[in-house]
């Protein structure tokens, strides 16, 4: 982290503590890895966040508290942002034990926890050593927080998109017949990583022919034939924020059947982005693509819901379903991937990712979207 | 999963059956990924195991379902080991009523959960779904049958091993002075995935010089200097099961004290390797390689803890430290991995995963063991 992120992490710290106060909350328990980015700026593992109206810990082990040290330049932070590092010896002290101290010289009573980013198992046996205090559930508070980005996390998704877009750039003229799901697959991991993706958003989806009805399988030795149907879903990461792109193609011309298909999948695409910006539910982009899948001859193989936010978690707040009555804002970033897949024979999808501006939205990925390889 | 595979699993569920029938139980609820893996070959994700004395299912969803009917074959099986697939409408039904629904089927009452592998949040909207019955917490019950591996497993497992034994060896004549971290960590990887890895066992470590000491640090774009320590800790995937193995160097000579380092670690090493054999405890495996660093020069900076069963998951049962008491028994597979990290100056680490054997053990992960590199 350079120093003029600095600001960027004390408004998060600070906008967390004003919902904190509305909740009623004197502490707050957080456990999942991505608000531990968000709030310190820690990536590691094996670690807890604890955030209390004037001050805010990290307490981890000796295997990540130098890492820990690296990444939340606690001691460069001024006051009342700073975040203190309690590095437990895990032989002698359980982790309820070490927040019940904290917990203690802060005098907090009411205590949030990220209940849904902690195990029942691993609760029961924390919650134990925290007798007498008021343990609420606060899941949503962060998941809420984290869904309108801010300009720098925007700027992280526009290059995790464009990096993505490159990898597929590279990836297009090693695509022939013969080669397998696998090989192109892993190949296309490896373009990612060379172009500077951190690891993987996801597991790389790529199926060809019958196996591109299967909308989220892994890749299998299949090599490609003319005429299959490829669908490659993949995403890269920039300081761990996700992209989450869909590209699919035929090999060689299309059949009639194959190029309603694709028409239908992007008329359907094109119908919820031309509602996309601020104010519009979920529901009604969901229900406004849907309803052009449910016109075509391929009603009966319309794949569920609409699409999801994406940032430091590659499925997050927003979900665009028949049931999202949540108005979007600028500057959440979220997919739109319509598909249709018909089970046996073949499936498609198309997906973007959109962010929310002022009055509209701009598409992050970029790649070709052209349906025909001149294969 | 071939035809020769169906009596292992046959196996499996029914040693599950016997553990549930000793701990009372008349159906299991699974969470866990690899959990779903070990019971009914599924890979994929979002399903949930149901297992009574008679029947299983495996509930998922449209995104899962040929995945599960390719993967858990439940129409070749026969009756009694067969696996049913329920492909769940989210829109429409909850999980938890889902559940609610087979286990009334089942007229099961006392219903283990995996406590360790659901979160708070998730299980309280479950198990409101579930009134009536009565759910105990029942995380260790697949842990502690997973510990010991079948000979298949132990197939896949001396696989991996070999597998990233032979990523090391296309990795070394690569090893050049500045070359980064960043650069090596990521050659690395896509050395694994082009020998056939399924993914990464885990995110490549890989430290130089002072970054050494970082026992679980991402790599950075430090580049490999003249004299540097190098600790390389990274793993290969075959069929879902991993290995884990740590390569420890020195760019050129050694220094005096780097060499007396490393001595140091390798004894510690066999002098644990010298006593592990099934019947031996743990703690006696931890306790021989601590006293090996606590009588060195680097006592006050041995890392604490010998290391942890390794399979299906990175870090399982037994985890060899100074509390466990649990005597190693033939067919469990260990990492043995003792550590010395000097902040600020340098670390290093030798780590080899073994499979224990009647009277002995069988070392699995083969790669060179020489200190200076001959740069």
């Amino acid at each position: 982290m350079t120093p003029p992120l600095q600001p960027l992490f004390a408004q998060r710290l600070a906008r967390l503590r004003t919902h904190m106060a509305e909740a009623g909350l004197d502490a707050m328990l957080v456990f999942a890895p991505e608000h531990l980015r968000y709030l310190f700026n820690y990536s590691g593992e094996a670690a807890c966040g604890l955030l209390s109206a004037r001050s805010s810990w990290l307490v981890t082990d000796y295997r990540f508290i130098e890492q820990a040290e690296e990444e939340c330049m606690h001691h460069e932070w001024r006051r009342g942002v700073a975040t203190e590092l309690l590095c437990r010896d895990r032989q002698r002290e359980r982790l309820g034990e070490a927040l019940g101290r904290l917990l203690a010289d802060l005098g907090a009573t009411r205590v949030g926890f990220e209940a849904g980013h902690v195990s029942v198992a691993q609760w029961t046996a924390i919650s134990a050593d925290l007798p007498g205090l008021a343990l609420l559930p606060a899941s949503d508070l962060l998941v809420q927080a984290r869904r309108v980005k801010d300009a720098w996390e925007q700027q992280q998704l526009r290059q995790a998109a464009a990096l993505a877009d490159a990898a597929l750039e590279a990836l297009r003229p090693e695509i022939r017949l013969g080669r397998s799901e696998r090989e192109l697959a892993t190949r296309m991991e490896q373009l990612l990583q060379s172009l500077g993706s951190e690891g993987l958003s996801f597991p790389t989806i790529l199926g060809f022919g019958p196996r591109s009805a299967l909308p989220h399988s892994a890749p299998s030795d299949r090599p490609l034939q003319r005429g299959d149907l490829l669908v490659l879903d993949f995403g890269a990461v920039v300081n761990g924020y996700r992209s989450d792109m869909t590209r699919s193609h035929v090999a060689g011309p299309a059949q009639p059947w194959q190029q309603r298909l694709h028409d239908t999948v992007s008329q359907a695409q094109q119908a919820a982005l031309a509602l996309l910006k601020p104010g519009v539910s979920g529901r009604t982009l969901n229900d406004a693509a849907s309803a052009v899948l449910a016109a075509s001859e391929f009603a009966a193989h319309a794949g569920p819901g609409l699409g999801h936010g994406v940032g430091l978690v590659l499925h997050e707040q927003p979900f665009l379903d028949t049931v999202c009555e949540a108005r979007l804002r600028a500057g959440e970033v979220v997919t739109i991937e319509p598909g249709i897949y018909i089970r046996g024979q073949g499936g498609l999808r198309i997906e973007d990712d959109a962010l929310l501006l002022d009055g509209g939205h701009e598409i992050l990925t970029r790649a070709h979207r052209d349906f025909e390889l001149p294969l």
